[in-house]
């Protein structure tokens, strides 16, 4: 194996990604967006990014042409299931090496695979000489190749297409792999809040974002969360300086803040639970799962998740809920009363901790003058307490499930006593 | 201005993306991927894509690289409010073109922002002679410039880079103007497939993908499904043959196939049910709500879904669903014994049509000798009936609930009668 020595700083990437049906605008390319911010936070700067179809010639181009300018370049996808893996052979081209069978590929195959040791299985190849590493979730495995490139030494890592497949290849086994060769150091530091929107948030911190150099901070949002991401590039000799930038912003949001760290809103929740040894179930309507889902990814939740009810049609509400069917009838499905009712009934069958309910209209049709869709009632039993909450969620219907699923885990990480 | 004339064919485009923002995994680069299919459905072909970062020299070089193998670059974003838009600065020195003033574009910016005739506000300019798009969202405009780049005819479009100015403007100005000058169309079919892995797809249509030339046929594998798509290239006069290509592929894999088009697999579900008036109800273990979640993501599932009961706790599959501890203590939670009862409760609380369980072991933890994690175990009730099957799937956590809903919804499909 060419070994990486630790003078082998790589200093700038390229990530090509390969696929026909990319350059169609069939599939979204969300791998290179991933690479490129994991790359960042390895202190590897991204040069630029190519997207080629499933075509020798261009790969090759590509490959090159990326070769030129960068020290190391990164392929996704390209990767077919047996004998069409273009990328492999012409890498193995452009390198000179041949192209070998690999153990612990192989291992991790005949473990995925149980008949792959059928004649007709053509197990992949790797170029001679490349760090293998084993995909636990698909067929092709991902390879860094070293070679000398018109007298420069050069790294080619060349990973599968599926993000499935793609990203718990690079978490677990490239970024520690890659971390040891990364010239800079810097720290990242993330900041994590819900209930507040993005441009509230970036009123609040205007000074500080504008008069950013080194520490940086980014602010990314998805639905329902805002992340924060504070990076300062260490040189020899800096001291730390995140801390102090987050001490201010937890001055000025510090109600929003769930996280300063990597846990996602369900871990924190989860954590929180385990460590007060508290219980939880959901009574669920238009959420329809995501809710007790979301929770259930994480594993070694059945000691703090004891079940929930979709209670998605009416007579399910009355029938094996319980909710007394005049309140339906009086309030309607979407209503604090009902929310109330719901997560009382979560308690009486479930006997958890905490029982929530989430009752609301996702849209697009459904809603009355009042309550139009978007509208979504929370209610959370803590002992013989029931509180009740209302939100308006806006966009589309996946959209207001996600809101509803992150607001329904804030709600929860809030009875939760500190 | 410089007229494109019918004989200007364009036959293949490059998309350039500009920003660093994107290069740093900050902005997911959703403009290309939109940008490609629309070019598709055009009869364009793109033949490569980029992102570079928001460098003069970078964008330069692209756009150069770019016109060597293509008639058609586009451009977005690197289009400051004002004074700083690199791109169509570079631009004027690549075409040789002086940057001036549009009618068009001025009036535009006039009815967006009121205040634009303070002296401080500078209009955008554009290469002299370029078809002008004016944008009714932002301040930057689109432009296209023809011009003759080492003695060939060509063509860059130059667009903003936010998507909410992008594609309006793309949709309602730009398509009608390249419409005219794309010289063939395409027709794409899908075939989608579930319950065979893609080696085993692969292997047997082997000879017509290696065969292939127009229509070409391109698989595509995620999580449990199979996706084929089937492209024809039409020039005039060409007759469809994607349906004979299909009729083959139907003799051979028939009993995979759920659906020749666009629809997902729980659409396909979804339509089924309320075509023949049925209901579904469903008891969750390891898909933790998973399942209901992804039939509750389509609108108006209440006729079809009445809820579900997710009994993650061994107490709740007792007290709640009432499966008879003694079965949970001689089979265990994980067995065809407990699958059979959870979905004979699950029909007793429910009375759905179709009762569906799941329970298995997701890991990476639990399992037993016999029953190791990623083993699945599936009843179904229809009618007086219930009948149960044990699958195995391997990979992560998430792979392995992804693919017990998938295959659970597969189960729901099959129950139905034709």
């Amino acid at each position: 194996m060419t070994k990486l020595s630790p003078a082998d700083h790589i200093e700038t990437a390229e990530i090509i990604a390969i696929g026909t049906e990319l350059l169609l605008g069939q599939t979204l390319d969300t791998n290179s967006f991933y690479l490129s911010r994991k790359l960042s936070d390895l202190g590897i700067n991204t040069f630029r990014r190519q997207v080629v179809g499933d075509h020798r010639e261009r790969i090759y181009d590509a490959i090159c042409q990326a070769l030129e300018a960068n020290d190391l370049v990164i392929t996704t996808g390209g990767l077919g299931a047996s004998q069409d893996d273009i990328t492999v052979q012409v890498l193995a081209e452009i390198s000179g090496k041949d192209l070998v069978e690999d153990s612990s590929v192989t291992a991790a195959i005949r473990k995925l695979y149980p008949d792959s040791d059928r004649p007709d299985f053509i197990i992949p190849r790797i170029p001679a000489g490349a760090k293998a590493f084993p995909n636990k979730n698909g067929t092709a495995p991902a390879s860094l190749t070293t070679f000398l490139y018109k007298g420069k030494l050069v790294h080619v890592l060349v990973l599968p297409g599926p993000p499935s497949e793609n990203i718990p290849l690079f978490e677990e086994q490239v970024i520690p792999y890659l971390a040891q060769y990364s010239s800079a150091s810097f720290i990242h530091r993330y900041v994590r809040m819900i209930g507040i929107g993005e441009y509230k948030m970036e009123q609040e911190l205007k000074d500080l974002i504008a008069g950013q150099t080194n520490p940086t901070i980014a602010p990314y949002a998805s639905e329902g969360e805002v992340l924060l991401r504070i990076s300062q590039r260490l040189e020899e000799g800096d001291t730390d300086k995140t801390q102090a930038l987050i001490d201010i912003i937890k001055e000025r949001l510090g109600e929003y803040i769930y996280e300063i760290g990597t846990r996602s809103l369900e871990q924190v929740v989860a954590e929180k639970l385990h460590s007060q040894k508290l219980t939880c179930a959901f009574a669920e309507s238009c959420t329809g799962g995501a809710l007790s889902a979301r929770l259930v990814s994480l594993p070694d939740t059945s000691k703090i998740f004891k079940g929930s009810i979709v209670s998605y049609a009416s007579s399910v509400k009355k029938d094996l809920l319980g909710v007394d069917p005049e309140i339906i009838d009086k309030y309607g499905v979407v209503s604090a009363e009902c929310a109330r009712a719901m997560a009382e009934n979560c308690r009486r069958l479930f006997k958890a901790d905490l029982n929530l309910s989430v009752t609301g209209f996702a849209g697009p049709g459904g809603g009355t003058p009042e309550n139009p869709p978007g509208t979504v009632y929370f209610a959370i039993t803590v002992g013989d307490k029931v509180s009740v909450q209302r939100k308006f969620f806006s966009g589309n219907r996946q959209r207001i499930i996600n809101y509803a699923v992150a607001t329904a885990l804030d709600l929860l990480r809030r009875s939760c006593a500190e």
